[in-house]
C-alpha cells in the first residue's frame, strides 16, 4: 500500500481500507452512520434510534468511527456533561452512499422474502 | 411489517430487511458480492479473490446470498461436478450500490489514516 489512494484495495486482507469498510458496513456501524445522517444526536438518543444496540457496542462503534474521522464527538463542559455526536464531512459522504444501499435493500425486501420462500420450498420447507 | 415495500425499516430490529442488509454488508457478504460483480466464478476462484475467507465462511455466505435471491448457483452434472456462482439481476443492482460505497471508501482511505494518526497522537500515541 503506497500513498496513492488508488493503491487501497479492500479485497486484499492486508489493506487498511478493509477495516474502514468493516467499521462503515458492520452491523452497528452502518445503522449508526445512517442514523447520524439525520442530524446531531446524544448517546441515548442514538441508542434508541439504533434499535437493539447495547450501550457497550454503540460506544465501541462510535469510538471506531470517531478515530476514522467519520464522526465528531462534542463534549460540553456542563454538569452532567453533555456529549453530542455528528457526522464529519467525510462521514456524511460515506453515509449518503450507505443510505443509497440501505434504502435500495429496504425497497426490494419484498423480492428477497419471495426468493427465500422459493428457496425453502424447493428444499422441502427446511 | 406489511406487504408494502415502504414498510421495511432496517433501523427496527424486528424487520427482516435488517438481516438482508447484514448479508449484503457483512464482512464476507460485501466482498463476495463485490467480486461477483466482475462475472461468474467457481468456488475456489472466488475464494482466492476474497482474500482471507475460509472455505466454511464462503460457503455460508454464498448460501445466504443464494437464499436471498442475490446469487445464482449453477451446478453442472459433470464429474467432478462444476459449480458456478453469479449474481442475479437483483444481486447486480445491490452490488453496484455496494461497489459505489467500496470504491468511495478506498479512495478516501488516505484521509482515514490521517484522522487515525491525529486521534492517536491526541491520546498520547495510544
Amino acid at each position: 500500500m503506497d500513498s496513492s489512494d488508488l493503491a487501497y484495495d479492500v479485497f486484499s486482507r492486508q489493506c487498511s481500507s478493509r477495516s474502514t469498510l468493516e467499521h462503515v458496513t458492520g452491523r452497528w456501524g452502518a445503522l449508526t452512520l445512517g442514523a447520524l445522517h439525520d442530524g446531531t444526536f446524544r448517546f441515548n438518543e442514538l441508542r434508541r434510534r439504533v434499535d437493539g444496540v447495547s450501550e457497550k457496542m454503540l460506544s465501541q462503534t462510535l469510538h471506531a468511527l470517531e478515530r476514522d474521522g467519520l464522526v465528531l464527538r462534542d463534549a460540553q463542559p456542563t454538569n452532567p456533561p453533555r456529549v453530542d455526536y455528528q457526522l464529519t464531512a467525510l462521514g456524511r459522504e460515506i453515509a449518503e452512499r450507505l443510505l443509497a444501499l440501505i434504502h435500495f435493500v429496504e425497497g426490494r425486501q419484498g423480492e428477497v422474502l419471495k426468493a427465500q420462500e422459493r428457496y425453502d420450498a424447493a428444499r422441502g420447507g427446511l
